[in-house]
């Protein structure tokens, strides 16, 4: 990209500059020098215009966070501490250098919530803009996805469905003037990661990228166990009747949204007396059967899932 | 990508797989956990089709191993060595499975040359093809680009020019039965790392991805320095013959080759009694003036390096 791609970095290297000991040599080097802990987390996630985002839809803030709320969820899911981010973009050339700023202020934004740094990355020109970022963080004892133990409950960081509430506005077009819709609209756009919530002592642990369902079965499958869900220990999470009225509100099945909807980056964990909302218990069979989700039409589930009917 | 997502990820699995006791979790939860060095260096360098690689010129096994190859070199460009690798892949769904797990193939390869693993990604869909690869190496003392002293002298691994010359070839469609031509084509398709030179005790080192010209003119800047390269010494390189025959042969300027072109991933290092082809001396000055590389006809720059003119 020529002298665009000196100008994009020196900007970006103002907005992701740090003087944290840690980082011996950062941005503009060949590649960043941080200190690091003998066991480290890693993981990468991959965001395409069009199919992760939408420019009409998002801010450039609210994708940057977005993406990096995505890995920084993988890095919480393990039990570990994100510390370090590197972003690769892939820009299509007619962007302002507002909306690339801006971009990365939303990634500053989310890496600092999370007490990491972005220490690197590359930016190159493609025929669609695609965002790239890898997180490495620090880790004690890794919480997997297959200690869940038959008698463990199950457990949400918090509750799920409000990201695909707001998806479902926006292809709508529906616009409601309700702290729920709001709230829906701010999920989708960029997820609130649940810093609070402390898992640590999980004997299995995920985070939500595709739907409870997907991610349920994969730590099932995982476990070698089953994942009994009961929709009436969700109706008792308070956010649950905000989410509800909303769907009854715009004629939508809130529990497509709860049990089908992603990208809300909750964590779903197993284990004995955790905090966050309790949802079920692992039981000795396989999956997460239809009969066990008591009293739910799940049969407009999404294609996402399609294959767990 | 549904189920086809659960496919591809299964067989990059299997290929990807390793018992080395320092992947603790590897590919197939949240995140992977590995053994990290209390310093670690981490970069991240993404290839977008028809830009950085082409499917009518690369099979997928080159094209896995050239963006891993890029990845480490910039770890080895800082003195260190690199340990593990994450992958994060756009496809555009038209793909067939074989292409998909030679590419996987291809950054195994290059991966185990360099002692490394990979040990996670991400794959989705987009429109193009769009390759995005994190290294996480381990260093001891960093080499960066800012510590080049008057008086070092300069050092490439190995030639430069040959990644050039195969673009040459390729894109002019010229196929010549010669060694030189299967040496360019191949270091185009994926370059050869050069790990034997040892440059660990240079003042500074970069990575030659853009092109002697731009990365040394990043290095003489970051040093506060001039390069003054000599042509006549390049020439004392036992490669530059074949190199300068092969430009003869399909009337090219070798020196456009040497000091124009990218994606060799050669090394190039400044001090005193380096291993490799010694090519010029740091001087007081900035920057890499025309006049100083003497006899050289540098007027058909090519853009990538034109705003040094």
């Amino acid at each position: 990209m020529g002298l665009r791609e000196a100008e994009i970095i020196s900007a970006l290297q103002k907005i992701f500059a740090s003087t944290d000991p840690r980082i011996q040599v950062g941005i503009g080097d060949d590649a960043a020098v941080v200190a690091t802990s003998p066991r480290s987390v890693v993981t990468s996630d991959m965001a395409v215009e069009g199919v992760h985002f939408n420019r009409d839809w998002s801010s450039a803030f609210d994708i940057g966070r977005k993406i990096t709320a995505a890995n920084v969820a993988d890095i919480l899911a393990m039990g570990g501490r994100c510390e370090y981010l590197v972003a690769a973009v892939s820009l299509t050339g007619g962007e302002e250098m507002s909306w690339i700023e801006n971009l990365a202020r939303g990634m500053q934004h989310e890496a600092t919530l999370a007490g990491a740094y972005i220490v690197g990355g590359d930016v190159t020109r493609g025929e669609q803009i695609v965002i790239s970022m890898t997180a490495v963080g620090a880790v004690g004892k890794p919480i997997t996805r297959s200690g869940a133990r038959v008698g463990d409950a199950i457990y949400l960081s918090s509750l799920t469905g409000w990201s695909a509430a707001g998806l479902e506005l926006l292809s709508r077009e529906i616009s409601i003037n309700s702290a729920a819709a709001d709230m829906a609209l701010s999920q989708f756009s960029a997820p609130t990661l649940d810093y609070a919530t402390d898992f640590l002592s999980a004997t299995a642990m995920c985070d939500i990228s595709d739907s409870l369902m997907v991610q349920g079965e994969q730590l099932a499958s995982a476990s070698g166990v089953a994942l009994a869900l009961n929709p009436k220990l969700f109706s008792q999470s308070s956010e649950f009747g905000e989410l509800s009225n909303l769907a009854t509100e715009i004629n939508a099945d809130v529990w497509q949204w709860i049990f089908g909807g992603g990208e809300d980056h909750v964590l779903v964990a197993t284990g004995r007396n955790l905090p966050g909302l309790c949802i079920g218990e692992v039981v000795a069979d396989s999956g997460i059967a239809g009969s066990k989700i008591l009293g739910v039409d799940l049969k407009k589930a999404p294609v996402s899932w399609s294959h767990f009917q």
